[in-house]
């Protein structure tokens, strides 16, 4: 009798329905923030979020909140969120799963006739992947620390379109961002469920584990400038190819977070773009994306001042100009205890083992850890694999999930 | 006295007008084959042959040719060609420098009422750079080789639009492009001027020198997969990421070209992708190019052996798929002792010292080495650039060169 309470039909029938829409000729789904796709994927969670009797609000961001109001007058806000956007050729559980079992939760809640002391929302935060306006975490940033018109001009995607333009182009104004940013006072509490993303619960044959705390990424983008020269006509030695020096750069990062930095340290590069970019041309410029992850933030800074030095030596070896353009970064976050404690208890209620672990990737959890009590439940991924066609999670662990939420949500709401 | 007989001011003028097609907002020109602005700097061109009192022709891949006809019956063709095509950002002078001292050297003939013996074509060869549609020396091919439907179809651009598609929107029939072989019968002699692309004429101190040999450029794609997994919650012990194994073939490229393979070995990678393509995502696939030339066939051939067991150690050591893709080659070309003898001669004629050296770049003369004599003229580029907008060529240089190729012009239809 694990789920005894959640709908497990609905919540996997809604999850194959949402992973259709942005799905990519390529593979996977591509459901970038504020495009097409990701307004269907919205609509139609909203459709569902009304059908279940809340009261659905966008806010200047366009972050959806879904209420169901408590009986208790004055208290804050219990909150149970994640995202809808993807990756490019993402998968279809990575944020969907956590706004959909947050649904299945509150849904199931209203079904049983079960009235909350404290008002209840499902969120949605807008641009969580920072695929396409990059850094991610915006819509939950919003929230927490506010965000002006001027972040959102300098935010521009690949396609060189402002994310100032984009809320424009999605119905937004722009102009009145800053008033998605609530108050602290107003949460009462943050639960978040996600997909692992990784592989320890299946090592461990468990559906679900209790995060204790967040890695914190660090972006930054770095641009090396040489010379464009013929590819036919230039010895080896008069080169300054921009591309050669990335790659070196390319294998100092993976170097670095392997062997130099800690045993959790992670570092990226995803995306390269070279100029002019033929085939006979030396590449005369070249920039590329670094993140670097850590639960421990100086095992993350020592891995930075490593790369950069070799960024350094290698610009200047090659005769190249480099620039190192720090983005974003969030410190590592440990999640409350007394979440971490209830959410095993909800574990246990759902009838599965308590099991605790930390979670290599950012969520927009990070955002309200120093807000409210915060809460984040994992589900297994098959072979840990994510931002991937390839994802997956069985419907057997999508409703234990969301079993587990539930027993969660249920201890908040009469408990506060 | 050295320019006595072209008009260095039209040459100079024409060469800064034509400059201004296809202008790229990022610097440089951009003029790709086939496209608006390829169109309007052949639609200019051919005003100006026009004016010159040449018959105009286009053939079925869009060559063109400008013709002076001879006052001997049934002699072969004494052409004078290169291309107007460039490289994304390219210069100026790569190829225009070319058709337009060719015009120039032919439009000075018909200004003094000197009568060639044979006929005398200006050319204009399509996609000689293979910015848009790999492999390059298109046209020439075309006319030397000949081409079918079925290869336009199959090269394909960046955009996905295939060169016979390319071929249709241009106003050409591609299912008729076999008809723009030419007999070798019809060629009594090739000449082409191109500026040097390299720095050993600013090193001799020299406007001119004449090439003896052509080096053999072979392009490869490669093509690495792995597994596209989160950026933040994959160890790096769990990873396939794509882009590090074509890194560590970017660094073993340089280091075969510089140090195994010859002493005039030159390897680049111009262009590189990856998928799918986010900063937070492992890339799960690479593709790149390879561009490998040499004057000695052996010495390319040992770096491509060497290179492709790099290739085979990183995939196996990676866990990644590879696809050794090999594309188009050409064997390195020794240019003709007579034509190099008579170009020497010019030059002795054009006031200026006969100097000899070889040609890294590819060029469309290499097409007409088994056709008939070939000869080529370098004019020295500034500091040794191109395939760059800081591309340059002095008016005086560009002078010298035009003012040499009239008086190899003068001397091979008066000889033959």
């Amino acid at each position: 009798m694990p789920v005894a309470n959640i709908n497990p039909t609905r919540l996997w029938r809604r999850l194959l329905e949402l992973g259709e829409i942005g799905k990519d000729p390529a593979g996977g789904v591509t459901r970038l923030a504020f495009t097409p796709a990701d307004r269907e994927a919205r609509e139609l969670v909203m459709e569902w979020m009304r059908g279940a009797g809340l009261t659905v609000r966008v806010d200047a961001i366009g972050n959806i909140f879904a209420r169901l109001e408590g009986t208790a007058p004055g208290r804050g806000v219990v909150l149970l969120a994640s995202h809808l956007d993807t990756v490019p050729q993402g998968g279809r559980f990575d944020g969907a799963l956590g706004v959909l079992a947050a649904l299945e939760a509150v849904e199931t809640l209203v079904e049983r006739g079960l009235k909350p002391q404290q008002p209840v929302e499902v969120g949605v935060f807008v641009n969580e992947e920072g695929a396409r306006f990059k850094g991610g975490l915006l819509g939950s940033s919003a929230v927490v620390h506010g965000v002006t018109p001027e972040e959102l001009r300098q935010l521009v995607d690949d396609q060189g379109i402002s994310c100032y333009q984009a809320l424009a182009d999605f119905g937004l104004d722009p102009e009145q961002v800053a008033a998605a940013r609530r108050s602290p006072a107003e949460f009462a509490a943050y639960l978040e469920l996600h997909i692992e993303q990784a592989a320890v619960l299946e090592a461990e044959g468990l559906p679900v584990g209790v995060v204790t705390g967040i890695a914190g990424p660090k972006f930054i983008t770095v641009r090396l400038t040489g010379r464009a020269d013929h590819a036919g006509a230039t010895p080896m030695h008069l080169r300054r190819d921009a591309l050669a020096g990335a790659a070196e750069l390319i294998l100092a990062a993976e170097r670095i977070a392997r062997e130099e930095a800690g045993p959790a340290t992670v570092c990226t590069v995803g995306q390269i773009r070279v100029a002019p970019g033929a085939t006979n041309v030396i590449p005369g410029s070249c920039e590329f994306s670094l993140d670097l992850r850590d639960i421990q933030l100086e095992d993350r800074e020592r891995a930075e001042t490593r790369l950069k030095v070799e960024f350094e030596r290698v610009c200047r070896r090659r005769g190249l100009e480099g620039e190192w353009l720090p983005g974003e970064g969030f410190p590592p976050v440990r999640l409350d205890e007394s979440m971490v404690t209830l959410l095993g208890t909800a574990c246990r209620e759902a009838g599965q083992r308590e099991f605790r672990l930390v979670s290599g990737a950012a969520h927009d959890a990070m955002q309200f850890a120093g807000v409210c009590p915060v809460g984040m439940l994992f589900v297994r991924s098959v072979d840990g694999i994510s931002h991937s066609p390839e994802e997956y999670t069985t419907p057997e662990d999508a409703a234990v999930g969301a079993e587990v939420l539930f027993h969660a949500l249920c201890q908040l709401v009469a408990a506060r």
